[in-house]
């Protein structure tokens, strides 16, 4: 028989409930404890769940039943959490970035190799399956050597001007997925070029932050990877991928909800807008991401990407960063 | 708090795993019984589920405490079972088609009507986000009139000679679908045209049965239906519908695993061939059909195809079959 | 030096015209005459040519430098002017049909066949390059044994009354197009089912046509062929063609005269309506066809369809015809 | 009557020989001379085209005959052309680039400025009709304000040595069609980030080349353009275009033969591979563009790019060059 894993979710926002839902759909998985300081949300994600509530992520790492937690709190709670599960000795899955300051994410990095606790990185588009398929196939060699890649992210719609303001900035808060995305094809990165734009939004300009973003990276075999950003989009969630190589192309195109077309005398072939927003375009990744991090936390050997991921993309961020502001690119060691 | 609905589910072969499957992931819902009078199927699709398990449907049609049945059984025995859930005032969901003889369906089509209990039949097709959101849309007037339907429906492999010999025949076992599809769009059909075919199927052939078919449709209102139809297809399932109305055009092609598209020297954006059969393109169109069915239980107006449907797709399929056999139309009248 | 091929129109409206350019767009062919008895038609056109004009087909004829004739006059003159050029000894390329009766088509047929003059009919689909790219590699087994043939055919918008009144029927017209299309893939046709449609023009279902129409054609091979028309449609020329095959499908889709595609917060991935008229959507396959003539007159071994062609074509229209008043499929021989 | 357009080409290789076959196509346009100091090919041409040949290029700028020249020679002759032209008096279409060298380009350009006498450059592209199409709905708003462009261009196969060894570097050879096009929807350009790759020939990182590169450009309104070269691509010329507005999306796909797609069982929806080289893909656009300079010949307002625009292009490929090697962007001023 089966043993169920009991999981506690640290943050119960809105990707706090993305990852509860997750937890309710995998067999033999059950939400242990729903923690929160905001009590209110906690109790009724628990009571939804069947789950236990607190205001005090303690209590979930004092818990010995507990088998893993999730990590989905605001960013600056990050480190400590990160350090608590260590101690108590609980694999972690952390929402991306570990932190927006690296000092903080360094002062941790050797108690996190040293400590032998898996400490997972939430970059879920790897295990969207569209991506994953890509990917697959590039390692399959389906495209010989692969030379060039193509990352077009664009949101769908600009966030509110208080999230924009502690979010670290365009590279640090919606950059760093692409960037994760850059290494999970080629992971040396050893150079970073970048441009910021402002093309639509007075209020991200007004907050020193840049509405759009153009960034080359070079991987250490001279492979190009490219990435373009928007804070909008009019026709929903652009997310696009495409990898190019000695012997060929894998593209991922944009999903809608339907493969529904419809013509009529003024347009052709049309389909109604893609998915809106990252909870339903990357639903499946959030689960299949849930999947692994439960494998690994029964000693399967995981693609999770890792604490050395996270600041890898930390890292690729900060240098994006200052390439922006410096107009000269980058030198990048990831080791 | 919302009571749990309780499943009796009657057959536990191909069709009735799916549906168990179907009733796991639903919130609210659990399967109360499996049966079959293969007992040891019966049996393992109860310890998966904890649900009782019984060779006797009568003993599900005796326990108060189930809400629902679901018939997926052989064809044969439907009518028995659909009398014995009318009985027992239990609403049914049954597998189509209700009979392979007309004589037996209008057997029991009085006292279904007057039972007042209701009887679905699992054209689960309807359900098909892509084919409901389609219809959706001819409803609200997309398209203006609806003046022609094409539906291309081939399965990816031959079935195996038993299957075929006890089958009915390929209208009564594979177009009925189709012939409910296009009811869905336009319900009353007035006259039938078909052609068999043995294009590819020395086996079929000898049974007497044809491996193709094509079949025109006139509705009430002059509406032109085509249906075409293989019993195998190197490319995968392929489940096509377009609805050609006096302002437009909708289209529904046919669904990959990923949008992955590749390529090289030879050809370019070439996918991955379509999902390979109807548990996996249906498998949302059965989680639908159940849910409705559920709905229905407790009260709501629903959609599912009901008895009358079941018949009037029989009706259409034996009208085919002569039709196919005289080459002559045979006019119909589903009232 | 290549020698200058001349060639005499007979017939200068509207294929006259298309005909006269494509004359124009080819090296070493000249127009020599240009024929109507609506003289001012055909002064105009050699005006833009630098041929001479005639009112009179005998002038023509009589002209012992024209290498070839094009008969692009109304359908009742076609018996009399293939006769004429088989009179004179000169190929000829003649509109389809040959002619709305077929007795007087089979009238001329043994003297075509004797006199071993080259007669061709204008099925210019066949040269359409999508259309003979999916032929040849049919031809060249790409989708293994051919096994299902669909196409649709619908025009633009409806023609006037007057048009309507005089062209025989929607089959001996419309369909006879997509019945020789039919015949390019599977040559040897035994038995033809039609129904005809009255879904949306008045007009036309008080002149006893019909403004729609499903054809199933028979192969001597079982093949299933499914023609769909309608007399008018709102995005534009809708020509589409798929082959089936023991291991593959071969498909074109619509033409439109740019691959632009626009995406806004309605719509996405939407394209222009297709090239709106066989003038557009066909002007390749006329150059290319005259080609192919061209070759003809000078020796080559050719596609072209023949004057056989052009009287199976009406023979299957005639079968259509009679399958869609009579509700009876008609076995046909086309030896 | 309309006057025949006299034209004098000077070079006869492979970008002559196009325009000579597009001259051919023209109606009332010839070829007046076929110059080349390769005589045998100059003769060859001026055969097939009933036009003088000379070895001398001061014959052709002395005939008073001649209404306009089109120079397809060695990037190095093109400014003492474009000069003779001047002289002459006669309009002169010069293939890009202007000269490999800014301050030769600036030596002629108060000439070019005050001699009235049009000189246009061969920047075939914007001539294309589907980036035309594309550019025409950006102009009408059809996705508001433009925010971001891309470009992918990647030709089919490498170049050979020689021709590397002397093209200026992929950034003045290859990429200034990019920057060309850039300038297109977005004249002003005031900033230039580039990187060059070797992603996989040895021979040309032994000349000191790149084989890709990845430009970023800004333009005055901070719209976003990237650039994605490469020197081959396995499936043919990969040339595409992405304009991305405030209010949507428009793009123009890679071209292929046919529109046939084909499906087996290891892949569906395949195409063959895309048109194979600029001389098929842009062949109308070259078709095109002559037009348009015969009507500016003609004294008509015209799109042609014109001396300005080549200066421009160079400039920026200049910086892109600069910014390739320095690792810093590049602020440019194109007034």
């Amino acid at each position: 028989m089966t043993k169920t894993t009991r999981i506690g979710l640290i943050g119960t926002g809105r990707i706090g409930q993305v990852h509860a839902r997750s937890i309710s759909e995998l067999d033999h998985v059950e939400l242990a404890w729903a923690c929160d300081p905001f009590i209110a949300g906690a109790e009724a994600l628990a009571a939804r769940h069947g789950s236990r509530a607190t205001a005090d992520a303690a209590e979930v790492f004092a818990d010995s039943s507990v088998d893993g937690v999730i990590i989905a709190t605001p960013t600056s709670t990050h480190v400590d959490l990160i350090e608590q599960a260590i101690s108590a000795g609980i694999p972690a899955l952390c929402e991306k970035p570990i932190d927006l300051d690296m000092t903080r994410v360094d002062s941790i990095r050797d108690r996190v190799r040293e400590a032998g606790v898996f400490v997972g990185l939430g970059f879920n588009r790897r295990f969207d399956p569209h991506f994953a398929e890509l990917h697959r196939r590039v390692q399959l060699g389906d495209i010989g050597r692969l030379e060039q890649l193509s990352i077009i992210s664009r949101d769908p719609a600009e966030q509110p001007a208080e999230y924009v303001a502690t979010s670290g900035g365009i590279f640090r808060d919606m950059t760093i997925h692409d960037l994760d995305m850059a290494r999970f094809f080629v992971p040396e990165i050893v150079e970073v070029t970048a441009r910021g734009f402002n093309s639509f939004s007075d209020t991200t300009r007004e907050l020193g932050d840049f509405d759009g973003a153009a960034v080359t990276l070079r991987g250490s075999h001279d492979e190009l990877i490219t990435i373009t950003n928007s804070r909008h989009s009019a026709y929903g969630y652009d997310q696009r991928l495409e990898a190019f190589g000695s012997r060929g192309l894998l593209s991922v195109s944009n999903i809608a909800e339907t493969v529904v077309r419809h013509s009529n005398d003024t347009l052709v072939e049309a389909r109604q807008p893609y998915l809106n927003f990252f909870l339903e375009r990357y639903r499946d990744a959030y689960r299949l991401e849930l999947e692994e991090f439960i494998s690994g936390i029964h000693g399967a050997e995981v693609s999770t990407p890792d604490f050395e991921d996270g600041r890898a993309a930390l890292l690729l961020a900060d240098a994006a960063e200052e390439s922006a502001r410096t107009g000269q690119s980058v030198a990048v060691d990831l080791s």
